[in-house]
C-alpha cells in the first residue's frame, strides 16, 4: 500500500513536489532510484547506500529469479538488509533483451542495425506468444517461460513496496506495425497483472508505444483506465533527449494527476531536470554506479575521468561543492591512484560519490520546484 | 620516533603485553598489522579499516615506488587519509620475488622445484650485487636498481612511522652456503640503512638466516648489536609451523628485550597464538583480506567457504560470537549470494569481517597474557 500526496505543482512546467508514503517510510519526490540489480547497489553495503541519501532502490526480478532464486531472496528487504522502500521491475526488459539484445542501445545510437523490425517478427533466441515469452536461462540454457502471472508471482515473493507490470520492451528500430501489435500484448498483460496480484504491494502499469505520438497516447489512456497505483513509462528512452521530451509530452497529459509516475531506466545528470520538468516523480538509472566502475566521477560541472594520469597530481576533492563522505576525506590524486592501480576501494569511493551527487542534485531540483524556479 | 613500553612479560612463554607510542597514536601489542600494499587495504576505505579495530597498517615500498611513484604518494598518511600509525616494508621481498618468484611458496609446500640453490647462484631475471639488486620494472621492463640507500630514501618520502631495513629475502630451497653469503649482504645493508637514514622514523633491522639455527642466531646477534629501534624477523616463514617455532626459538633470546619485534608476512588464525607465545609483538599478513576476496570467512572455529551453495539457505551471521558490523547486519545467505553473483560488496563484507575477527582474536590473546593464561 502506498499513499501519494502532491505538495506543489509547478506553474512553469509539469514538475511537481510530492511525498510517497510506504510501509517502509516516506519518500520525497521527485526522487532518483538507484539500481540494486542483484539485491545490491554495486560496490556498496546497505548502510553506505543510506548515507548517499538514497530513499528507495529498484531490484531486478529477472536476475533474482536466477540468482539466488526468488524463493531464496524472498522478503527482499530482510534478505539485503534494507529497511527503506524498495521497487522491483517486472523482468520484461531483461527477457526481451535476450531476444533484442543488440537493439537496446542503452543511450547510444545503434549503428549496427538499421533495418526495420517488421510486424509479427520473431527474434531467434526467444519466443514471444500472446501469454508471455519463452527463453533460455543465461546460466544453463534451460527453457523458461515468463509472462504477467509469473512476473507478479516472483515480485510478490520478493515483496518490494512497489512492483511493475510485465510488458514488452520494444527496440527502437521496430516498425510502427510491430509496436501496434506489441501494445496489444502489453495492455493485455497489464490487465492480467492486476487480476493475478494478491498482495497489497503497489502495482505500477507500464506505458509503451515507442516514439509514436498516437501510440504513446493510446497506451497512456488505456493504462490510465485500469486500477494501477502508479505508472511506469518504458521503452528505449535514452537515445535522444528530444525523443524523451516528446514521449513525456505525449504521455503525461493522459495520466491521472494524483498517481506517481516513474520513468524506467533513464537519468544522466543532464537529463534529470528535463524529465522532472516533463512531469516525472521517480526515475532509475545505472549511470552513477556504472560510470563509477569505469573510473568516472560526476561533478556539478560535468565529469572527471580519474583513469587519467593528470589526476595523480590533483589534490582537490572530486567536487569541492559536494559534502559527501568521499569529498570530505579523499582527494583526486588518491582516488586516481586507486583506479589506476585497480583497487576495488576506488570503485566504491566513486560509486558512493556519484550516488550522493545524483541524490543531492535531485534534492536541489526539489528545492527549485518549491521556490517556483522550474 | 617511537617509545615501546612492556607492561607485562608472561611467565609461561615469551609472550609480552606492551604499548608502542608513535606520533600517530598508541598501539597495544601484540598487534596484527593489516596489509595496505598499494596504500589501501583491499576493498575497504580508511574509515572502515578503523572500524575493524586495526591499529596500524603496513604499506609496500616496492609497489608504491612504481604506482603512483613515491613522490606522488609522499606523506602516505595524508595521501591515503589514514591518521593512525603506518609501517612500510623495505621492498626487499618484492625485488627478490622477481628473481625467486616461484620459490616463495606463501605458506604452501612448493612441489615444483626441489633442487638446492647453490652458493653464488644468480637468478636469471634480477642481478644481485653487493650493493643491491638490478631488476626490470614489472610495468614497462625498464631497468631499476634498489639497495639499502634507495629503499630508505623511498621510505623517508613515504613517511611511515616505522620503516624496515633492506634485506635479501632468501627462498626456502637455498643451500646453507647461499644463505651464509646472503647474510653478509643483508648485514652490510643493515648498517648502510642506519647510516643513510636522515628522518626520525623508527627503523627496524631485519634478521634472516632461513631455517638454520646457527645462522639465525648469528643474524640476531649481529642485528641486535646495531642501533635499530626494533626488529623484523624475515624469511619464508609460513611453510611449516614447526619451522616458524624453531626460528623464533633461535632468534628471540638474542634480541634486546626492550625493543619491539615484528614477524614479517605471517599470521594465519591458528598461527597467531603460537607466534605471540614465541615472543612476537607485531605481525602482518594478507591472509584475512586475500582469503576474503576468494569467498572465505574466518570464524572462531575455522572458516566458511561462502562460494558453496549450501550457504544460500543459511540465515545465521558469519559468526554469532562476532560483534562486527557485518555479523550484526548481514546473514550468510546474503553474503553467499553476493559472492556467487560476483558482487564486489561481498568481497568488502568478508574483508571487513575477517580483519575484525583477526583483530578481535589478537585482542583476546592480549587479555590472555594479562590474565596469565598464556
Amino acid at each position: 500500500m502506498i499513499e501519494f500526496k502532491i505538495l506543489k505543482k509547478s506553474k512553469k512546467s509539469e514538475a511537481r513536489l510530492g511525498v510517497l508514503r510506504t510501509s517502509h517510510g516516506l519518500i520525497k519526490t521527485p526522487c532518483f532510484v538507484p539500481v540494486a540489480t542483484q539485491a545490491c547497489v554495486k560496490t556498496l553495503d546497505s548502510q553506505e547506500i543510506l548515507e548517499t541519501k538514497s530513499q528507495i532502490l529498484i531490484a531486478n526480478t529477472f536476475h533474482l529469479f536466477f540468482k539466488p532464486g526468488d524463493n531464496l531472496a524472498k522478503n527482499l528487504h530482510k534478505f539485503m538488509n534494507w529497511s527503506k522502500p524498495l521497487m522491483t521491475d517486472s523482468g520484461g526488459f531483461q527477457v526481451f533483451s535476450l531476444g533484442f539484445g543488440k537493439d537496446f542501445n542503452f543511450g547510444k545510437v545503434n549503428s549496427e542495425r538499421t533495418d526495420i523490425i517488421q510486424k509479427s517478427y520473431q527474434p531467434k533466441s526467444i519466443k514471444i506468444t500472446n501469454q508471455g515469452v519463452w527463453f533460455s536461462s543465461p546460466l544453463d540454457g534451460k527453457k523458461f517461460f515468463m509472462g504477467p502471472e509469473e512476473s507478479i508471482k516472483i515480485q510478490e515473493r520478493l515483496g518490494a513496496d512497489i512492483i511493475f507490470a510485465f510488458d514488452e520492451c520494444t527496440p527502437p528500430r521496430a516498425s510502427k506495425e510491430y509496436i501496434q501489435e506489441s501494445l496489444i500484448k502489453t495492455h493485455n498483460w497489464a490487465r492480467t497483472c492486476l487480476k493475478v496480484k494478491k498482495s497489497n504491494q503497489a502495482l505500477f502499469g507500464i506505458i509503451q508505444g515507442s516514439k509514436y505520438k498516437d501510440l504513446r497516447k493510446q497506451s497512456a489512456i488505456f493504462i490510465n483506465s485500469l486500477d494501477f497505483d502508479g505508472f511506469g513509462i518504458g521503452g528505449d528512452l535514452g537515445e535522444k533527449k528530444s525523443i524523451t521530451k516528446n514521449i513525456l509530452k505525449n504521455t503525461i497529459p493522459y495520466l491521472d494527476f494524483k498517481k506517481p509516475r516513474h520513468l524506467l531506466g533513464i537519468g544522466k545528470l543532464d537529463d534529470i531536470e528535463n524529465i522532472i520538468k516533463g512531469g516525472i516523480d521517480f526515475f532509475d538509472c545505472t549511470v552513477p554506479t556504472h560510470f563509477a566502475r569505469n573510473g568516472i566521477a560526476f561533478i556539478y560541472s560535468g565529469y572527471l575521468d580519474l583513469r587519467k594520469r593528470k589526476f595523480l597530481k590533483d589534490k582537490n576533492p572530486l567536487d569541492e561543492k559536494c559534502s559527501c563522505f568521499v569529498c570530505q576525506n579523499y582527494k583526486r590524486n588518491y582516488i586516481s591512484h586507486l583506479i589506476r592501480a585497480k583497487e576495488i576501494t576506488g570503485l566504491k569511493l566513486l560509486s558512493f560519490h556519484n550516488l550522493y551527487l545524483f541524490n543531492s542534485f535531485v534534492e536541489k531540483t526539489r528545492e527549485k520546484i518549491k521556490k517556483g524556479l522550474i
